[in-house]
């Protein structure tokens, strides 16, 4: 860990112009691109908050290569954040790559020392967040995330793995602290204390703000999930689960940056997905021509998130029939018919449990993008602040009672149906 | 970890003699025992199931010496397992001795090519397990053991580590799989399936083995207490915390033999402790001269499972109080006077859920040493087999209800109190 965390003498940070002399040495990506390099084109467009991002075209196709930097892009050199993250980031993909195929971009080429992937250009996909701000919807979109969660949540779990194996992939993980610590301060600890990074929509939230941080309930139920995050070894997550992490066409959706991945909870990746997903719908009040515009397409987000877990229980479930050889609830413990059925039973049971998680880290990933350092721009591009600050609020209250009150939505329904009196809800503001 | 498991070159399994030429190379030891080799003397006492253990004794003093085998002493090389489980409890002994300063015995020398560790020699100390069986009163021990798990358990939890020196122990403890693969299958497995290594007192004990065989609850609550041993990294755990780990004399209490170490729940460590008091107190029945004659020894016994836990407890929150500079509920998340009421009344409910967990795998403790393959001399000794299989009896029909109806324990004289009922009645034996 401690080398990992350290910069190799050969890293350097790419630019235009040395990426082509580093691409034009690996032969195989050479030849994806065709031609000559100084034929080839080199966009830098990433737009995230950690890392470069380069697209290079040749006269063949096209490539996008990933490479991180030893800071925090978005923050500077002030906030160093270890090359390790694409490490992780390498080993992520391609053990979710070999659960989930055909849903992560394939890898032509990984650079330890240079903190670089290059992988699949995926063209003419666009962040899923942006389509759903324009209020694109993509039918295909709940069957295929949940089929990614179920796969590489259970194919990484105890039910698919013998302990061995999963303690190997829990300390194949247990180095990338770094990228964890950002998920523990930004999303467990910040919004519910006054931190610098904090920030929020003055001064209409300033009210809800204060009350959060002396909201005693409400801090001791997040840090319960926090503890949750620090402790519970459930699986192989992404760990940054959001629309902004999906690249998608209507025909086509990947996952993309799973460099905060870890073995944690599975209900912080659920719960990441269906929290974005009640964002979105929360935030499209700012969004529609005219009111009610976008009814439809709320109707959808939210059917959506219905779907999301819907399928996700079932095809985990499934996965779990099929494919349940690992250590725990071995199967020669449940033989027979009375045995078989007492194991569905708690099939069920266990997929209870993982959707309580679901609520709880759901309320927390909503929660941080509206008080916390890293806002989406669901909300962040509603110009009438006022407006921005109702959408925020809502999602605010409801988050707030999802993470008090987990136990009262006993299934996706109750969210929803929460999201539809929320969004219709006047909070009030401060000023 | 794959390094770990094999044998060293240089690895070979000690004798009288060759010890004594091992030991003279080493000043420190060599000045301890005083003297010339020929003038020390060396006996291997080993009575456990898995190591060499030397007692050398010269002119100035004496020292133990511990050896692991590449194979389950008890089983022979049939049943391989790794030497690497010396250098795990070597860790142990150096995380958990500084948490617990004197409660461990004193390490003097460490060789991981020769899987051997030289320390203290505890005399005139005798295992807990027999002292018990003898009916001999250790007015200390709850004092002791109650301190050193609140120390070791809490020094090593998210309470007080970050989350990154946290993840490095997981990690560093990540290998010892070999060992807990015994736990999961002789604790977690076996006992409720037919297995070669499982035994009982037979015939007496075949319906209540056949009953746990097909009980669906039972088993079910036994695969989420593995789950949990799988999955749940909340401190460095002993691992092997029964009163056969515990030396002591009426002053000196000592912790022997973590190899089976590695992050995991706490409840497993309480609740071997708790588990092991219950068995022997349903044990006495036959050891007493006669009926009634151990009663006020009996008494000694549940109070001290009581205090153990009431202790415990207390140390637990006030090493919290203290030291709680951990990455799990952050002091500034719960400044003022009252934040500090809201988080006090956390502790308590923290200890609750932990309480819980403690009678689950306590429960899971007591069965596996009737139905399993490793049982406690406490009940072995009990000549009168019918006499036995009751004890044993009673002990199951106990622990099955701790485990399926774990909320209905909701402090611990309610199993004390259950304990004293189990005691007390005649349980249906087969034959």
């Amino acid at each position: 860990m401690g080398e990992a965390a350290k910069v190799h003498p050969d890293y350097k940070p790419q630019t235009a112009g040395s990426l082509k002399d580093y691409l034009a040495r690996l032969p195989d990506v050479a030849s994806r691109l065709g031609g000559k390099p100084d034929g080839w084109t080199v966009e830098e467009v990433g737009d995230g908050n950690l890392n470069l991002v380069f697209i290079v075209k040749g006269p063949s196709g096209g490539i996008a290569v990933k490479q991180a930097l030893p800071y925090v892009r978005l923050v500077g050199e002030a906030w160093p954040l270890p090359l390790s993250r694409a490490h992780y980031e390498y080993m992520t993909l391609t053990h979710h790559g070999k659960a989930a195929p055909g849903l992560t971009p394939t890898i032509y080429h990984y650079d330890e020392a240079m903190a670089l992937i290059v992988m699949e250009l995926l063209q003419p996909h666009i962040i899923m967040r942006r389509g759903m701000i324009a209020g694109t919807v993509y039918p295909l979109f709940a069957g295929v995330i949940s089929t990614y969660m179920a796969n590489t949540l259970f194919a990484t779990s105890d039910m698919a793995l013998s302990a061995k194996d999963k303690k190997a992939l829990i300390g194949d993980f247990a180095g990338n602290t770094a990228l964890c610590k950002i998920t523990e301060d930004l999303i467990f600890t910040d919004p519910y204390r006054i931190a610098e990074l904090n920030r929020w929509t003055k001064p209409w939230l300033d009210g809800h703000a204060a009350a959060f941080r002396s909201d005693g309930p409400l801090k001791v139920a997040v840090s319960r999930l926090k503890v949750k995050f620090l402790s519970s070894a459930e699986a192989l997550i992404h760990g940054d689960l959001h629309t902004g992490s999906v690249m998608l066409t209507e025909q086509d959706t990947r996952i993309i940056d799973p460099e905060f991945a870890f073995v944690g909870p599975m209900g912080f990746d659920v719960g990441a997905v269906i929290a974005n997903l009640v964002i979105n719908y929360l935030s499209q009040v700012g969004h529609e021509e005219k009111p009610g515009a976008r009814d439809a397409y709320r109707d959808w987000v939210l059917r959506t998130a219905e779907e999301v877990w819907v399928q996700f229980r079932a095809k985990f479930i499934a996965n779990w029939e099929k494919g349940g050889i690992g250590d725990a609830y071995p199967r020669d413990l449940f033989a027979g018919a009375e045995g078989q059925r007492t194991l569905a039973a708690e099939r069920e049971a266990y997929m209870d449990r993982l959707w309580q998680d679901t609520v709880g880290f759901a309320s927390a990933k909503m929660i941080r993008r509206v008080l916390g350092l890293a806002h989406n721009i669901d909300l962040e591009w509603i110009k009438d602040e006022r407006l921005r600050a109702t959408a925020e609020a809502r999602v605010l209250e409801l988050a707030r009672d999802m993470m008090v009150n987990t136990g009262d939505y006993r299934k996706i329904t109750d969210i929803t149906a929460a999201a539809r009196k929320a969004n219709a809800s006047q909070p009030k503001l401060t000023g």
